[in-house]
Protein backbone atom coordinates (compact mmCIF):
# COMPACT_ATOMS: atom_id res chain seq x y z
CA UNK A 1 0.00 0.00 0.00
CA UNK A 2 1.83 3.42 -0.78
CA UNK A 3 0.46 6.89 -0.66
CA UNK A 4 0.15 9.10 -3.70
CA UNK A 5 0.13 12.96 -3.40
CA UNK A 6 -1.60 14.91 -6.57
CA UNK A 7 -1.03 18.36 -6.94
CA UNK A 8 -4.27 19.32 -9.18
CA UNK A 9 -5.75 22.42 -11.39
CA UNK A 10 -8.90 22.27 -12.10
CA UNK A 11 -12.10 24.94 -13.84
CA UNK A 12 -14.70 24.72 -11.08
CA UNK A 13 -17.44 26.10 -13.48
CA UNK A 14 -19.23 22.79 -14.28
CA UNK A 15 -18.78 21.51 -10.77
CA UNK A 16 -20.70 21.43 -7.45
CA UNK A 17 -17.42 21.46 -5.89
CA UNK A 18 -14.96 19.21 -4.88
CA UNK A 19 -16.55 16.97 -2.35
CA UNK A 20 -18.30 13.67 -3.41
CA UNK A 21 -22.36 14.45 -3.11
CA UNK A 22 -24.75 12.79 -4.33
CA UNK A 23 -26.88 14.03 -7.61
CA UNK A 24 -24.23 16.02 -8.45
CA UNK A 25 -20.48 16.21 -10.34
CA UNK A 26 -17.50 17.08 -8.07
CA UNK A 27 -13.94 17.18 -8.43
CA UNK A 28 -13.19 14.22 -6.10
CA UNK A 29 -15.99 12.07 -7.99
CA UNK A 30 -14.02 12.64 -11.20
CA UNK A 31 -10.59 11.94 -9.94
CA UNK A 32 -11.98 8.59 -7.71
CA UNK A 33 -13.07 7.50 -11.69
CA UNK A 34 -10.00 8.29 -13.09
CA UNK A 35 -8.03 6.51 -10.69
CA UNK A 36 -10.43 3.62 -10.81
CA UNK A 37 -9.74 3.31 -14.45
CA UNK A 38 -6.26 2.97 -14.14
CA UNK A 39 -5.93 1.13 -11.03
CA UNK A 40 -8.74 -1.60 -10.92
CA UNK A 41 -9.72 -0.68 -7.66
CA UNK A 42 -11.55 2.64 -5.66
CA UNK A 43 -9.34 4.66 -3.34
CA UNK A 44 -10.77 7.54 -1.95
CA UNK A 45 -9.41 11.02 -2.56
CA UNK A 46 -8.73 12.65 0.45
CA UNK A 47 -8.65 16.51 -0.66
CA UNK A 48 -6.92 19.44 1.17
CA UNK A 49 -9.61 21.87 1.29
CA UNK A 50 -13.83 21.27 0.40
CA UNK A 51 -14.08 24.29 -2.33
CA UNK A 52 -17.40 25.37 -3.58
CA UNK A 53 -19.28 24.90 -6.17
CA UNK A 54 -17.70 26.66 -8.97
CA UNK A 55 -14.47 28.14 -7.10
CA UNK A 56 -11.36 27.16 -8.85
CA UNK A 57 -7.79 25.81 -8.46
CA UNK A 58 -4.50 25.96 -9.64
CA UNK A 59 -3.00 24.28 -6.71
CA UNK A 60 -4.40 21.63 -5.12
CA UNK A 61 -3.66 18.91 -3.46
CA UNK A 62 -4.70 15.69 -2.17
CA UNK A 63 -3.99 12.24 -1.64
CA UNK A 64 -4.75 8.49 -1.96
CA UNK A 65 -3.58 4.82 -1.35
CA UNK A 66 -3.42 2.28 -3.53
CA UNK A 67 -1.61 -1.22 -4.12
CA UNK A 68 -1.26 -0.57 -8.20
CA UNK A 69 2.64 -1.05 -9.11
CA UNK A 70 2.66 1.86 -11.23
CA UNK A 71 5.59 4.08 -9.95
CA UNK A 72 3.75 6.84 -8.21
CA UNK A 73 5.16 9.87 -10.86
CA UNK A 74 4.07 7.61 -13.63
CA UNK A 75 0.00 8.73 -12.44
CA UNK A 76 0.21 11.98 -13.63
CA UNK A 77 0.32 11.09 -17.07
CA UNK A 78 -1.74 8.32 -16.65
CA UNK A 79 -4.69 10.47 -15.14
CA UNK A 80 -4.45 13.19 -17.53
CA UNK A 81 -5.09 10.50 -20.24
CA UNK A 82 -8.13 9.66 -18.66
CA UNK A 83 -9.38 13.20 -16.81
CA UNK A 84 -12.06 15.09 -18.50
CA UNK A 85 -10.35 19.04 -20.10
CA UNK A 86 -11.08 20.82 -16.85
CA UNK A 87 -9.22 18.56 -14.52
CA UNK A 88 -5.06 17.95 -14.52
CA UNK A 89 -2.55 16.52 -12.93
CA UNK A 90 0.46 18.69 -12.44
CA UNK A 91 2.30 16.90 -10.26
CA UNK A 92 2.12 12.79 -8.63
CA UNK A 93 4.84 11.55 -6.19
CA UNK A 94 4.99 9.04 -3.36
CA UNK A 95 4.43 10.58 -0.12
CA UNK A 96 4.64 8.85 3.62
CA UNK A 97 1.84 6.41 4.54
CA UNK A 98 1.04 9.19 7.39
CA UNK A 99 0.45 12.30 4.99
CA UNK A 100 -2.73 13.55 5.24
CA UNK A 101 -3.55 15.91 2.98
CA UNK A 102 -5.99 18.07 4.99
CA UNK A 103 -4.77 17.59 8.41
CA UNK A 104 -0.98 18.88 7.48
CA UNK A 105 -1.72 21.69 5.47
CA UNK A 106 0.03 24.43 6.69
CA UNK A 107 -1.90 27.26 5.17
CA UNK A 108 -3.06 27.98 1.59
CA UNK A 109 -3.39 31.00 -0.24
CA UNK A 110 -6.38 32.24 -2.62
CA UNK A 111 -6.29 34.73 -5.09
CA UNK A 112 -9.98 36.72 -5.62
CA UNK A 113 -10.61 38.41 -9.49
CA UNK A 114 -12.42 41.49 -9.64
CA UNK A 115 -13.28 43.00 -13.32
CA UNK A 116 -14.47 46.74 -13.66
CA UNK A 117 -15.60 49.06 -15.76
CA UNK A 118 -18.47 49.59 -18.34
CA UNK A 119 -18.25 46.49 -19.83
CA UNK A 120 -19.24 42.76 -18.71
CA UNK A 121 -16.06 40.21 -19.53
CA UNK A 122 -16.46 37.84 -21.97
CA UNK A 123 -13.70 36.39 -23.03
CA UNK A 124 -12.15 34.67 -19.71
CA UNK A 125 -15.38 35.72 -17.88
CA UNK A 126 -15.36 32.03 -16.47
CA UNK A 127 -12.75 33.27 -13.96
CA UNK A 128 -14.09 36.64 -12.77
CA UNK A 129 -16.30 38.77 -10.83
CA UNK A 130 -17.66 41.50 -13.12
CA UNK A 131 -18.44 44.81 -10.68
CA UNK A 132 -19.43 47.70 -12.39
CA UNK A 133 -19.50 50.42 -9.72
CA UNK A 134 -16.36 52.32 -9.05
CA UNK A 135 -14.41 51.47 -5.88
CA UNK A 136 -11.88 53.33 -3.69
CA UNK A 137 -8.80 50.97 -3.43
CA UNK A 138 -6.62 52.90 -1.08
CA UNK A 139 -9.56 52.81 1.06
CA UNK A 140 -9.76 48.88 0.94
CA UNK A 141 -5.90 48.70 0.87
CA UNK A 142 -6.03 50.49 4.23
CA UNK A 143 -8.80 47.96 5.41
CA UNK A 144 -6.67 44.70 5.19
CA UNK A 145 -4.26 45.44 7.90
CA UNK A 146 -7.33 45.11 10.47
CA UNK A 147 -7.77 41.60 8.97
CA UNK A 148 -3.73 40.38 9.25
CA UNK A 149 -2.61 38.40 12.44
CA UNK A 150 -4.80 35.75 14.61
CA UNK A 151 -8.82 36.85 15.54
CA UNK A 152 -12.05 34.69 15.81
CA UNK A 153 -13.48 35.14 12.33
CA UNK A 154 -17.06 34.22 13.60
CA UNK A 155 -18.19 37.35 11.71
CA UNK A 156 -16.58 36.03 8.12
CA UNK A 157 -18.16 32.80 8.71
CA UNK A 158 -21.44 31.48 6.95
CA UNK A 159 -24.09 30.51 9.23
CA UNK A 160 -24.13 26.70 9.94
CA UNK A 161 -20.70 26.63 9.43
CA UNK A 162 -19.78 23.40 11.53
CA UNK A 163 -15.63 24.51 12.21
CA UNK A 164 -15.28 24.16 16.38
CA UNK A 165 -12.96 27.39 16.44
CA UNK A 166 -13.66 30.39 14.56
CA UNK A 167 -9.97 30.95 15.24
CA UNK A 168 -7.69 31.72 12.31
CA UNK A 169 -4.47 33.49 11.34
CA UNK A 170 -4.48 35.94 8.03
CA UNK A 171 -0.99 35.99 7.07
CA UNK A 172 -1.14 38.39 4.14
CA UNK A 173 -4.05 40.10 2.51
CA UNK A 174 -2.98 42.33 -0.78
CA UNK A 175 -5.21 44.18 -3.53
CA UNK A 176 -3.48 44.64 -7.10
CA UNK A 177 -5.26 46.63 -9.10
CA UNK A 178 -3.57 46.77 -13.16
CA UNK A 179 -6.06 48.11 -15.66
CA UNK A 180 -9.33 47.18 -14.97
CA UNK A 181 -8.23 43.98 -12.94
CA UNK A 182 -8.51 43.61 -9.08
CA UNK A 183 -6.79 40.80 -7.69
CA UNK A 184 -7.34 39.67 -3.81
CA UNK A 185 -4.26 37.69 -2.47
CA UNK A 186 -5.08 36.09 0.57
CA UNK A 187 -2.56 33.91 2.57
CA UNK A 188 -3.37 32.01 6.03
CA UNK A 189 -3.62 28.98 8.00
CA UNK A 190 -7.28 27.67 7.11
CA UNK A 191 -10.16 29.78 6.04
CA UNK A 192 -14.19 28.94 7.57
CA UNK A 193 -16.81 28.55 5.41
CA UNK A 194 -17.01 31.37 2.41
CA UNK A 195 -14.54 33.36 4.81
CA UNK A 196 -12.61 34.59 1.66
CA UNK A 197 -15.60 35.34 -0.15
CA UNK A 198 -17.09 37.27 2.86
CA UNK A 199 -14.00 39.36 3.09
CA UNK A 200 -13.69 40.42 0.17
CA UNK A 201 -17.30 41.15 0.24
CA UNK A 202 -16.91 43.08 3.04
CA UNK A 203 -13.66 45.29 1.55
CA UNK A 204 -16.01 46.30 -1.62
CA UNK A 205 -18.43 47.45 0.91
CA UNK A 206 -15.46 49.27 2.31
CA UNK A 207 -14.34 50.33 -1.83
CA UNK A 208 -17.94 51.64 -2.25
CA UNK A 209 -17.44 54.04 1.17
CA UNK A 210 -20.49 52.08 3.03
CA UNK A 211 -17.93 50.70 5.47
CA UNK A 212 -14.66 52.76 7.03
CA UNK A 213 -11.69 50.29 7.07
CA UNK A 214 -11.81 50.98 10.62
CA UNK A 215 -15.12 49.58 11.13
CA UNK A 216 -13.20 46.28 9.78
CA UNK A 217 -11.88 45.83 13.09
CA UNK A 218 -15.89 46.49 14.85
CA UNK A 219 -17.27 43.58 12.74
CA UNK A 220 -14.73 41.43 13.46
CA UNK A 221 -15.19 42.42 17.37
CA UNK A 222 -18.92 41.61 16.88
CA UNK A 223 -18.52 38.24 15.93
CA UNK A 224 -21.58 38.91 14.17
CA UNK A 225 -22.56 37.62 10.61
CA UNK A 226 -24.95 39.92 9.93
CA UNK A 227 -22.51 42.77 10.08
CA UNK A 228 -20.16 41.98 7.89
CA UNK A 229 -20.46 41.84 3.64
CA UNK A 230 -22.09 39.82 1.34
CA UNK A 231 -20.13 36.33 0.06
CA UNK A 232 -19.02 37.28 -3.34
CA UNK A 233 -19.77 35.17 -5.96
CA UNK A 234 -17.65 31.68 -6.47
CA UNK A 235 -16.59 32.47 -10.24
CA UNK A 236 -14.05 34.66 -9.04
CA UNK A 237 -11.94 32.92 -5.95
CA UNK A 238 -8.88 30.89 -7.08
CA UNK A 239 -7.30 27.90 -4.63
CA UNK A 240 -3.77 29.17 -5.51
CA UNK A 241 -1.49 26.88 -3.25
CA UNK A 242 -1.41 24.62 -0.20
CA UNK A 243 1.20 25.21 1.85
CA UNK A 244 3.16 21.94 4.44
CA UNK B 1 -33.79 54.35 -41.90
CA UNK B 2 -30.15 54.57 -39.71
CA UNK B 3 -27.29 52.73 -39.95
CA UNK B 4 -25.34 51.71 -36.49
CA UNK B 5 -22.03 50.55 -36.23
CA UNK B 6 -21.43 48.00 -33.24
CA UNK B 7 -18.32 47.13 -31.58
CA UNK B 8 -18.69 43.68 -30.58
CA UNK B 9 -16.83 40.88 -28.16
CA UNK B 10 -17.41 37.34 -28.32
CA UNK B 11 -16.56 34.28 -26.96
CA UNK B 12 -16.03 31.87 -29.97
CA UNK B 13 -16.32 28.55 -28.23
CA UNK B 14 -19.96 27.62 -28.45
CA UNK B 15 -20.38 29.31 -32.18
CA UNK B 16 -20.06 27.25 -35.99
CA UNK B 17 -18.44 31.01 -36.64
CA UNK B 18 -19.76 34.36 -37.58
CA UNK B 19 -21.94 33.75 -40.30
CA UNK B 20 -25.87 32.73 -40.21
CA UNK B 21 -26.09 28.68 -41.33
CA UNK B 22 -28.83 25.98 -41.17
CA UNK B 23 -28.53 23.99 -37.85
CA UNK B 24 -25.82 25.88 -36.24
CA UNK B 25 -25.58 28.53 -34.03
CA UNK B 26 -23.75 31.67 -35.27
CA UNK B 27 -22.72 35.22 -33.99
CA UNK B 28 -24.58 36.58 -36.59
CA UNK B 29 -27.32 34.82 -36.24
CA UNK B 30 -27.43 35.73 -31.87
CA UNK B 31 -26.73 39.65 -33.10
CA UNK B 32 -30.08 39.58 -35.18
CA UNK B 33 -32.26 37.68 -32.88
CA UNK B 34 -30.97 40.36 -30.23
CA UNK B 35 -31.97 43.02 -32.48
CA UNK B 36 -35.44 41.90 -33.37
CA UNK B 37 -36.11 42.04 -29.84
CA UNK B 38 -35.48 45.04 -29.30
CA UNK B 39 -36.77 46.69 -32.68
CA UNK B 40 -39.24 43.90 -33.01
CA UNK B 41 -38.18 43.59 -36.90
CA UNK B 42 -35.28 41.68 -38.55
CA UNK B 43 -31.99 43.88 -39.67
CA UNK B 44 -29.41 41.86 -41.30
CA UNK B 45 -26.10 42.78 -39.15
CA UNK B 46 -23.12 43.07 -42.07
CA UNK B 47 -19.97 42.04 -40.65
CA UNK B 48 -16.63 43.01 -41.41
CA UNK B 49 -15.07 38.99 -40.91
CA UNK B 50 -16.86 35.89 -41.88
CA UNK B 51 -14.63 34.13 -38.81
CA UNK B 52 -14.08 30.42 -38.36
CA UNK B 53 -16.34 28.16 -35.80
CA UNK B 54 -14.06 28.67 -32.09
CA UNK B 55 -12.54 32.14 -33.56
CA UNK B 56 -13.00 34.37 -30.94
CA UNK B 57 -12.95 38.09 -31.38
CA UNK B 58 -12.28 41.12 -28.55
CA UNK B 59 -13.26 43.73 -31.82
CA UNK B 60 -15.28 42.80 -33.96
CA UNK B 61 -17.21 45.48 -36.46
CA UNK B 62 -20.57 44.77 -37.91
CA UNK B 63 -23.34 47.46 -38.97
CA UNK B 64 -27.20 47.22 -39.41
CA UNK B 65 -29.79 49.40 -40.93
CA UNK B 66 -33.27 49.48 -38.96
CA UNK B 67 -36.05 52.00 -38.49
CA UNK B 68 -36.20 52.05 -34.51
CA UNK B 69 -36.38 55.64 -32.84
CA UNK B 70 -34.34 54.78 -30.32
CA UNK B 71 -31.00 56.78 -30.14
CA UNK B 72 -28.35 54.60 -31.71
CA UNK B 73 -25.70 54.79 -28.91
CA UNK B 74 -28.70 53.00 -26.78
CA UNK B 75 -28.02 49.99 -29.04
CA UNK B 76 -25.48 49.18 -26.71
CA UNK B 77 -26.76 48.57 -23.47
CA UNK B 78 -30.36 46.93 -24.62
CA UNK B 79 -28.16 44.95 -26.73
CA UNK B 80 -26.39 43.49 -23.66
CA UNK B 81 -29.52 43.24 -21.85
CA UNK B 82 -30.64 40.44 -24.34
CA UNK B 83 -27.60 38.79 -25.75
CA UNK B 84 -25.63 35.92 -24.40
CA UNK B 85 -23.16 35.81 -21.85
CA UNK B 86 -20.57 34.86 -24.78
CA UNK B 87 -21.32 37.80 -26.58
CA UNK B 88 -21.06 41.56 -25.44
CA UNK B 89 -21.67 45.12 -27.50
CA UNK B 90 -18.61 47.56 -26.69
CA UNK B 91 -19.79 50.46 -28.46
CA UNK B 92 -23.07 51.46 -30.55
CA UNK B 93 -22.50 54.70 -33.25
CA UNK B 94 -24.81 55.66 -35.79
CA UNK B 95 -22.69 56.20 -38.96
CA UNK B 96 -22.98 57.44 -42.41
CA UNK B 97 -25.80 55.04 -44.74
CA UNK B 98 -22.81 54.29 -46.80
CA UNK B 99 -20.72 52.91 -44.45
CA UNK B 100 -20.21 48.83 -44.78
CA UNK B 101 -18.15 47.06 -42.20
CA UNK B 102 -16.48 44.66 -44.47
CA UNK B 103 -16.31 46.47 -48.00
CA UNK B 104 -14.83 49.60 -46.09
CA UNK B 105 -12.15 47.77 -43.52
CA UNK B 106 -8.95 49.04 -44.31
CA UNK B 107 -7.08 46.22 -42.31
CA UNK B 108 -7.35 43.65 -39.36
CA UNK B 109 -5.17 42.49 -36.29
CA UNK B 110 -5.40 39.11 -34.97
CA UNK B 111 -3.63 37.54 -32.27
CA UNK B 112 -2.70 33.83 -31.90
CA UNK B 113 -2.10 32.34 -28.34
CA UNK B 114 -0.09 29.15 -27.68
CA UNK B 115 1.02 27.74 -24.13
CA UNK B 116 4.05 25.59 -23.73
CA UNK B 117 5.16 23.63 -21.22
CA UNK B 118 4.70 19.97 -19.69
CA UNK B 119 0.97 20.44 -18.55
CA UNK B 120 -1.66 21.34 -20.63
CA UNK B 121 -3.95 24.34 -20.10
CA UNK B 122 -7.32 24.15 -17.89
CA UNK B 123 -7.88 27.52 -16.95
CA UNK B 124 -8.58 29.38 -19.74
CA UNK B 125 -8.15 26.18 -21.97
CA UNK B 126 -10.69 27.86 -23.98
CA UNK B 127 -8.55 30.14 -25.60
CA UNK B 128 -5.09 28.48 -26.52
CA UNK B 129 -3.49 26.31 -28.59
CA UNK B 130 -1.14 23.88 -26.18
CA UNK B 131 1.42 22.82 -28.03
CA UNK B 132 3.88 20.61 -25.56
CA UNK B 133 7.16 20.15 -28.09
CA UNK B 134 10.18 22.81 -27.41
CA UNK B 135 10.20 25.99 -30.12
CA UNK B 136 13.22 27.67 -31.09
CA UNK B 137 11.60 31.38 -30.95
CA UNK B 138 14.73 32.79 -32.11
CA UNK B 139 14.10 30.71 -35.70
CA UNK B 140 10.12 31.83 -35.36
CA UNK B 141 11.32 35.64 -35.26
CA UNK B 142 13.78 35.30 -38.01
CA UNK B 143 11.23 33.96 -39.85
CA UNK B 144 8.33 36.66 -39.62
CA UNK B 145 10.44 38.87 -41.73
CA UNK B 146 9.53 37.37 -45.15
CA UNK B 147 5.85 37.06 -44.13
CA UNK B 148 6.11 40.98 -44.26
CA UNK B 149 4.67 43.16 -47.39
CA UNK B 150 2.72 42.17 -50.03
CA UNK B 151 2.76 38.72 -51.47
CA UNK B 152 0.99 36.28 -52.98
CA UNK B 153 -0.29 34.39 -50.50
CA UNK B 154 -2.09 31.16 -52.49
CA UNK B 155 0.41 28.93 -50.37
CA UNK B 156 -1.18 30.29 -47.36
CA UNK B 157 -4.93 29.51 -48.00
CA UNK B 158 -7.33 26.82 -47.44
CA UNK B 159 -8.13 25.02 -51.09
CA UNK B 160 -11.22 26.13 -51.90
CA UNK B 161 -11.25 29.65 -50.90
CA UNK B 162 -13.80 32.21 -53.06
CA UNK B 163 -10.89 35.38 -53.04
CA UNK B 164 -10.39 36.74 -56.28
CA UNK B 165 -7.10 37.43 -55.70
CA UNK B 166 -5.01 35.77 -53.55
CA UNK B 167 -2.52 38.98 -53.17
CA UNK B 168 -2.54 40.27 -49.41
CA UNK B 169 -0.26 42.74 -47.28
CA UNK B 170 1.34 41.66 -43.95
CA UNK B 171 2.03 44.79 -42.11
CA UNK B 172 3.58 43.36 -39.23
CA UNK B 173 4.06 40.09 -37.58
CA UNK B 174 5.85 39.49 -34.52
CA UNK B 175 6.58 37.07 -31.42
CA UNK B 176 6.13 37.39 -27.95
CA UNK B 177 7.22 35.51 -25.18
CA UNK B 178 6.66 35.51 -21.77
CA UNK B 179 6.97 32.79 -19.50
CA UNK B 180 5.08 29.72 -21.16
CA UNK B 181 2.32 31.74 -23.24
CA UNK B 182 3.76 32.45 -27.08
CA UNK B 183 1.75 35.36 -28.85
CA UNK B 184 1.75 36.26 -32.61
CA UNK B 185 0.26 39.30 -33.96
CA UNK B 186 -0.19 39.83 -37.15
CA UNK B 187 -1.90 43.16 -39.00
CA UNK B 188 -3.16 42.81 -42.54
CA UNK B 189 -4.71 44.67 -45.24
CA UNK B 190 -7.03 41.84 -45.03
CA UNK B 191 -6.23 37.62 -44.48
CA UNK B 192 -7.47 34.65 -47.30
CA UNK B 193 -9.46 32.02 -45.46
CA UNK B 194 -7.23 30.39 -42.51
CA UNK B 195 -4.69 32.45 -44.11
CA UNK B 196 -3.38 33.63 -40.10
CA UNK B 197 -3.73 29.77 -38.69
CA UNK B 198 -1.66 28.52 -41.72
CA UNK B 199 0.97 31.16 -41.20
CA UNK B 200 1.37 30.19 -37.62
CA UNK B 201 1.42 26.49 -38.27
CA UNK B 202 4.12 27.36 -40.76
CA UNK B 203 6.21 29.11 -38.17
CA UNK B 204 5.59 26.31 -35.64
CA UNK B 205 7.42 24.34 -38.38
CA UNK B 206 9.99 26.59 -38.54
CA UNK B 207 10.47 26.47 -34.36
CA UNK B 208 10.81 22.69 -34.86
CA UNK B 209 13.32 22.89 -36.96
CA UNK B 210 12.23 21.36 -40.14
CA UNK B 211 11.94 24.00 -41.94
CA UNK B 212 14.46 26.81 -42.16
CA UNK B 213 13.52 30.71 -41.68
CA UNK B 214 14.17 31.13 -45.34
CA UNK B 215 12.26 28.54 -46.48
CA UNK B 216 9.03 30.71 -45.71
CA UNK B 217 10.27 32.64 -48.94
CA UNK B 218 10.24 29.64 -50.79
CA UNK B 219 6.92 28.51 -49.85
CA UNK B 220 5.29 31.69 -50.96
CA UNK B 221 7.08 31.53 -54.04
CA UNK B 222 5.92 28.83 -54.71
CA UNK B 223 1.76 29.40 -54.51
CA UNK B 224 1.31 25.74 -53.36
CA UNK B 225 -0.92 25.16 -50.39
CA UNK B 226 1.03 21.94 -49.80
CA UNK B 227 4.02 23.04 -48.95
CA UNK B 228 3.06 25.31 -45.93
CA UNK B 229 2.29 23.98 -42.64
CA UNK B 230 -0.74 22.80 -41.00
CA UNK B 231 -3.41 25.21 -40.00
CA UNK B 232 -3.30 25.50 -35.91
CA UNK B 233 -6.83 25.15 -34.25
CA UNK B 234 -9.41 28.06 -34.38
CA UNK B 235 -9.33 27.97 -30.39
CA UNK B 236 -5.80 29.90 -30.07
CA UNK B 237 -6.82 33.00 -32.43
CA UNK B 238 -8.42 35.83 -31.84
CA UNK B 239 -9.48 38.55 -33.57
CA UNK B 240 -8.48 41.98 -31.82
CA UNK B 241 -9.14 44.79 -33.93
CA UNK B 242 -10.56 46.01 -37.36
CA UNK B 243 -9.40 49.57 -38.73
CA UNK B 244 -11.21 51.79 -40.90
Amino acid sequence: MKNVMLTIEYDGTNYSGWQRQNNAMTIQQRLEEAIKKITGNFSEVIGASRTDAGVHARGFVCNFFTNSKMPSPNFKMALNGVLPKDIVVLDAREVDNSFHSRYHSLGKKYVYTIVTGNNRPVIGRQYVYYFRRKLDIDKMKNACKYFIGTHDFSAFKKKGSSAKSSVRTVKELTIAQEDNLIKFSIVGDGFLYNMVRIIVGTLLEVGLGRFTPEYVKDILDSKDRSKAGKPVPALGLCLEKIFY
